[in-house]
């Protein structure tokens, strides 16, 4: 678990933001937003963004399921101030690809996030079709 | 992002466990536990396990911060089962450590969790004492 | 919004009780469980509770609507000590009946809560039939 | 629990407004917005609310304790349209004062909420300062 790649830190490598306001439910006992509250942003831009893609899972007769969630914790997060999320897609394989993001408050990142998603049909893992395949290609990172 | 080592997924090596029931808010829409929901089960295990190794951070004038979360999802689970999650020490470093963790529902692992936790003094990042390392080495994982 | 009536306090009354375990997220900035992670923790019980009358609404093609919900909070509550929530039938309406509760720490109350449960149909509210009528009559408040 | 009276369906009454959006994590199996979320987007509000009076507790030595919640439902809300929560001071007491709200997706009234605050210092409930009670007066409902 090494610090997140210099790369991962810049917004402009990431071709879509959304901004989400933190909730007071999102903080702790320490005062700072809660490492479970960040994966929840997290989530909700990813929704956003899975939604951004056009093919929802269930018009497929499939699911999208998360098989892992790698969180890195670059600096802390605090309210109110709202958090923008960055994400793109970082790679796609035969019926898995991954979601990388990263969170910014005032301009500064406090987190990057890289989400597994594997494709589930009614017998299990489904290979990506080649439309949603070309979309995802258009969200990878993009180039300076 | 590879899958869990083998050995991660027996509940065996790990000295410490705790039931966690699950929650109705735990469930998203696709009907089972949310990946995020068993982000916070790991958390409320760890925070249990933190506990007791006997050395609150506030009591040291220390704050112990989240820096890493990697999160494994090996099988869905469910409600209203109760989960049992187990932690260990990963590992120590200078001024932070590992928490390892698995969770179980009925006798199945789940999930696995890694957290990477760094011990912050008022001028940044401070050294484990020789008291809370030799609690933590007696933490780690189990020999066969 | 009055304090709650003397009996509702008392856990004798109550034919239904399940322990849950406080988590880490409820508690807020304040170092108490929250006021809305106990909405949650009532809500889940009620969900227990609701599965105890052994007519699921999805298999009734029908929903169960919460349309209200009243919280009242007696004492501040902590972690890590179990709450103990008890629960009742407190009333039967045509198409919806109330659920009362009251949770318990340490043997000390420390909230209530009264929620109205409507029963909707395709076509709107739809009136309880007699047999769930009957089985709700029988967790209406013990008499003493 | 009646329903809400009509006036408090109506946004041009309260004096204050925040949009928050909804979040993947509000929602529940019956895929709209869960009851326990509308009660945290509410709290959300709430703080902020609370912030635009001026004097945080914490500088005055006190704490606010929310010592009830009135939650009516009156319509589902969905995502991801975001909600509008209006504000007001509803009534003011010696050491208590209630905040009246309304949430609002796409134009219509989804729930209200009524909560009892309640001031507490070192040694228990504190009148409520002549500098204080002036500014929540001015937070009032707005008259026709």
């Amino acid at each position: 678990m090494a610090k997140p790649e210099p790369w991962r830190l810049e917004a402009r490598y990431y071709p879509v933001s959304i901004d989400i306001p933190p909730r007071y439910q999102d903080l702790d006992t320490l005062g700072h937003i809660n490492n479970v509250a960040l994966a929840g942003i997290f989530e909700n831009a990813r929704v956003h963004f899975n939604h951004s893609l056009g093919h929802h899972p269930a018009d497929l007769g499939v699911r999208w399921l998360v098989a892992a969630v790698d969180l890195k914790f670059v600096a802390e997060a605090h309210f109110p101030h709202p958090l923008t999320v960055y994400s793109a897609v970082g790679s796609i394989g035969n019926s898995s690809w991954t979601i990388i993001q990263a969170a910014f408050q005032n301009g500064e990142c406090v987190a990057t996030c890289d989400t597994v998603i594997v494709m589930h049909g009614p017998r299990g893992k489904t290979t990506i079709g080649p439309e949603l395949r070309a979309i995802m290609q258009n969200k990878m990172p993009l180039k300076d």
